[in-house]
């Protein structure tokens, strides 16, 4: 589905004469504005970007598809004045417009029947451009470089806290807009923790690091995640370690466009539990990525959905052994008519420095 | 306004029964969690803290002030398991909750009166205690420190990227948790641009930076901008950061708490006007600032409230000359019963190197 072809789909399928979309995401997406505040309304006969007066020069410069309209206050009291809306059936989405804002717009305009909508687009925000996945492979790119770098500098001694700062500078240093979420450096026991945040503590010899970091490259993220052992571990982290990636591999392998999201992560949470760690599984296998670093579709044992071609979604199996280590294993892929292809070619393995 | 006695005023007030809490800062003031998916009861008899299995050990750890209960599944599902809404009247955030989670708990709880809140507690948000002052205190000090830091390594040829890399990494050098923002670093003409964002554009000599960022330390935020000449300036640039800081310095010294908002926006959009600089001063002079980096009250023209003893607010009037250059001073207050103190000490001069 082109950019293009959206406005006609979305008004057909719901029976609306008009969408307000106000998830920046899909504004970028649809129509390359990049600025902080807007909001798109969709007509059959037109489109409409609205933001304010900070954005003027930039909207000019990015926006396509869309004619500008800029306006100071509430989008509500833009879109008045610009009387755009004078009835009919008009869709929201429910899921992102707080109950307060809903309540200015249903007394703005009384004459208009509001849709709630939820998820709307997210087929068409999941399915990635071509120039999109160039963008997400050099996000990736970005950041297994500074994976390298830091399996050069990371020895015992140094905190958790201090290795989050290297990465967050390389990243910086190498292009990235900034991160796509706060490094996760959890080191010994705390990487079973799956969200530890780094702390002071120092790391230890012998013991392992779980790293999982990406960034922003105009727009799109990158995720991933790699164990690092400061020196020859226990043998229980190399038993798990193996579990983990024959699990990430069998779902590498099985990954594809119309499979459910759901046997995905059977794939790998088979391979888990068979060698008895399911029980220290305690996540799903993987999440939708691009404009968002959490995007739809989830790759869970509950999703129902089925995986769309194009899509570009996590594949991160892990097992959390609390008081002892974590061990996760996570690259991007993008699904394609028969089988994935990754984002990055960092070697999966248990990196030992 | 104490934190315990929070339940009593909020119910009272509206007429209530409960009150749902699902903004995460209000949560984290009012009982200590700082996980990143909560929601918060108050019921005159009780307060409860719902959470998932991933932060279970960390709301053991963190919580004061409720009883935590875990739980899998939507906050919704887990309320109606736990039996605390039985019926009476429910405010909620209005401002916060969306339109679809708002119809999931009508339909989960019909029984329920739901009362719609907007801007709840901000009151009880914008006025610090001592210890949330002395955290903010510690973020600005490293904000500062790294101010100086920048000062000794920012020279001619090095692009906005590159400082801002720089930026980032002595805040998590000097311990901050993370950006509270990212940096602003504008060269030149792009300095005119009030929400600029890095470059590649190499810094020339002669002109000026516009260096604006903050960091957040144990939650809170610091928000600081100064203007750095690489070399001396032009004479304009002079006049204007003198009426710049003239303006600034008259609204630190009117700044205090009971004033009204637009008051204190008047003070110094008055100097600036009456320098003839008056258009090119094109958004309010502040903001309050604590556990988010931009928090009620607004301080601007429009704003109506009266500003509360104990609030951290942002002074910043800045004047933009569309292609030629912007200048910006921008510090954080805490206002007292008479007047306001900085919560920093960085000289405001135009700092040339």
């Amino acid at each position: 589905m082109a950019a293009n072809s959206i406005p006609a789909e979305l008004l057909d399928h719901h029976r609306a004469s008009a969408v307000l979309l106000s998830d920046l995401s899909k504004i970028r997406k649809i129509c390359g504005f990049t600025g902080s505040r807007a909001l798109l309304v969709i007509r059959a006969e037109s489109q409409h970007l609205l933001t304010d007066p900070r954005y003027a020069a930039q909207a000019d410069g990015e926006v396509h598809n869309a004619e500008v309209i800029i306006g100071e206050g509430s989008f509500c009291s833009v879109l008045h004045k610009a009387q755009l809306l004078r009835g009919g059936s008009v869709l929201f989405e429910s899921d992102h417009l707080t109950v307060a804002e809903s309540a200015e717009w249903q007394e703005a305009f009384p004459a208009v029947t509001w849709l709630p909508g939820k998820q709307l687009l997210s087929g068409f925000m999941a399915c990635k451009t071509n120039a999109e996945v160039g963008l997400m492979r050099k996000a990736q790119a970005i950041t297994e470089a500074v994976f390298e770098q830091i399996l050069d500098i990371i020895r015992p001694g140094q905190t958790e806290r201090e290795i989050a700062a290297e990465i967050v500078y390389a990243h910086l240093c190498r292009g990235a807009e900034r991160m796509a979420f706060d490094p996760i450096v959890a080191s010994g026991p705390r990487s079973a923790l799956p969200h530890a945040r780094p702390t002071d503590r120092p790391l230890q010899e012998h013991e392992t690091v779980l790293l999982d970091f990406g960034c922003v490259y105009q727009g799109y993220a990158s995720d991933m995640t790699r164990i690092v052992a400061l020196g020859t571990p226990a043998d229980e982290v190399y038993q798990v370690h193996e579990v983990v990636y024959e699990a990430q591999s069998r779902a590498l392998a099985a990954a594809t466009a119309h499979m459910s999201a759901s046997a995905l992560d059977a794939v790998a949470r088979r391979v888990i539990t068979k060698a008895g760690f399911g029980s220290g599984f305690t996540h799903s296998l993987g999440h939708g990525i691009g404009l968002e670093v959490h995007e739809w579709p989830r790759v869970s044992k509950q999703a129902k959905s089925s995986l769309p071609p194009g899509a570009t979604i996590t594949i991160e199996p892990g097992v959390y052994l609390a008081g002892k280590f974590g061990i996760r294993i996570e690259d991007t892929v993008v699904l394609r008519e028969r089988g994935c292809e990754r984002l990055g070619s960092l070697a999966r393995q248990l990196f030992i420095v």
